[in-house]
């Protein structure tokens, strides 16, 4: 299953998409729910409801603009650093260079606000004045079903409700001279998403292709199979002792290739745009200004 | 102006405390709304809306149960680490020792889960088996009230709503290990708040002593003229490029005396009692279980 959160005929709508991307058919949705995209859906299912009717009309997609699947998240996303073996040496004298020594003990674990979402195809703001090294970083996020509290890595598959793509767009000079990452990841327009839901039954997110281009040249080209830490194991780690919502994000982290990597750095600026693909997912494409 | 959240009827109230702090009179706020405490009310008043009547009955504070005025923030609350000086150099050999060596270049900013809020007389869960190392900080939390993004310092003062206690507890081994903060500083109920939001026109957040006892041992005490950042600084700081909204919370940090920086280091465990005292705002006291 495929859902997404778009705008059409004035409206915000929550619709399921077809199984080729190609026309997107509106759930039966309050208007006040349909503002949360596909997060009230999430919580339904989590407490045993079952999902509205599809009784809405049909859309070509590209007729409508898609919006992202989750446009205002419960609470701050989750993200992962350092979570490529061939990243974490990338940045090992950058932004990872007080870390651990040993980058296979702990991951770590950061946040972006809420607000910052945008959607697969909006314009990400640079903020001039603020940083002059604005990066992208292609992942695939992990979105929660059933939440719970010291969660077993046997058991986190049946806490994934589904997969998404996200740009977790970080601002270099922030992240580094703050030493905490929260500020640098969390500018307004810095988590375009999208560009829809694809449910855990649908995607194996173990073994999907993650791939990035910067005006068409390919940076980016990682299997999530050679992530560090595992996505059974971040949702293990990250519930001990802290409980996880339906709808919570786990941005798991970038392969190599970002700007603040290659040799001199190449940062982002206005009129540069960012496409993403993972493999089942599809792809989001934002254009900087 | 004091304004509270609070239990009593089987009901959540948000009401008016008395200037002596010995009475509550709910005002009329619908229930859906009351969920949310304060929150609601500093949205309505950001917005140029008046508050509603205080048409409810009149409670004495002793027959009521206190919950956080806060309970459920919108997102993560921003908190900064290291910004008294003392506190600083206790801790300059471990949880900041891979921190800037100039701790006055810029304030380090991290967040914790809204839903780790609990209220100022409630327990503090010891996750038991994720962390040994348990700690205290008492902060001076500051609300937000009118929102925006890139607010100088000279104007910082008209977008703080008021002020109220936090304990920014924090497990000392998992803050390390993973090196970003926000997963030590979240676990469920690691966020004591309370007793209520003092308004800005009632105190002066600049000039006010912040005190700590565990079991009635004075632990910490500092006055928050002996910031590394002050107030507008932190608000300048974290707006660059980032917009606040209306009840975000900012936790300003704390004075020296935490746990781990006494010798040997005494972390809390279960039967602690750890109560905080902000001059012009009241007590808050959590027993940890």
């Amino acid at each position: 299953m495929r859902l997404a959160a778009f705008l059409a005929d004035g409206h915000r709508h929550v619709g399921l998409v077809d199984i080729g991307g190609w026309t997107i058919t509106a759930l039966d949705l309050p208007a006040a729910q349909a503002e949360f995209g596909v997060l009230p859906l999430i919580t339904a299912l989590a407490e045993g409801k079952s999902l509205p009717g599809a009784g809405g009309r049909t859309f070509d997609v590209k007729d409508i603009q898609l919006d992202a699947p989750l446009p205002r998240p419960r609470r701050n996303l989750w993200c992962v650093g350092r979570n490529y073996h061939a990243h974490a040496k990338e940045l090992s004298a950058s932004v990872f260079k007080d870390n651990d020594a040993n980058p296979e003990s702990w991951p770590i674990v950061f946040t972006k606000v809420p607000e910052c979402v945008v959607g697969p195809h909006d314009a990400v703001h640079v903020p001039t004045g603020v940083s002059e090294q604005v990066d992208y970083e292609a992942e695939l996020a992990v979105i929660i079903g059933k939440g719970g509290k010291n969660i077993r890595k046997a058991d986190a598959a049946g806490h994934v409700f589904g997969y998404t793509i996200v740009n977790d767009v970080t601002a270099r000079d922030v992240q580094m001279r703050h030493q905490q990452w929260d500020m640098g990841k969390s500018f307004d327009t810095f988590c375009p998403m999208g560009p829809w839901i694809v449910t855990a039954d649908e995607l194996d997110g173990t073994k999907t292709r993650v791939r990035c281009w910067v005006n068409g040249e390919l940076r980016q080209e990682g299997a999530t199979e050679n992530m560090i830490f595992d996505i059974p194991m971040l949702i293990e780690t990250i519930s001990r002792g802290i409980t996880l919502y339906p709808g919570d994000i786990i941005a798991t982290g970038t392969p190599a290739g970002v700007g603040m990597g290659l040799k001199p750095p190449r940062y982002l600026r206005a009129g540069d745009v960012v496409r993403i693909e993972v493999d089942g997912l599809g792809t989001i494409e934002n254009r900087f200004v």
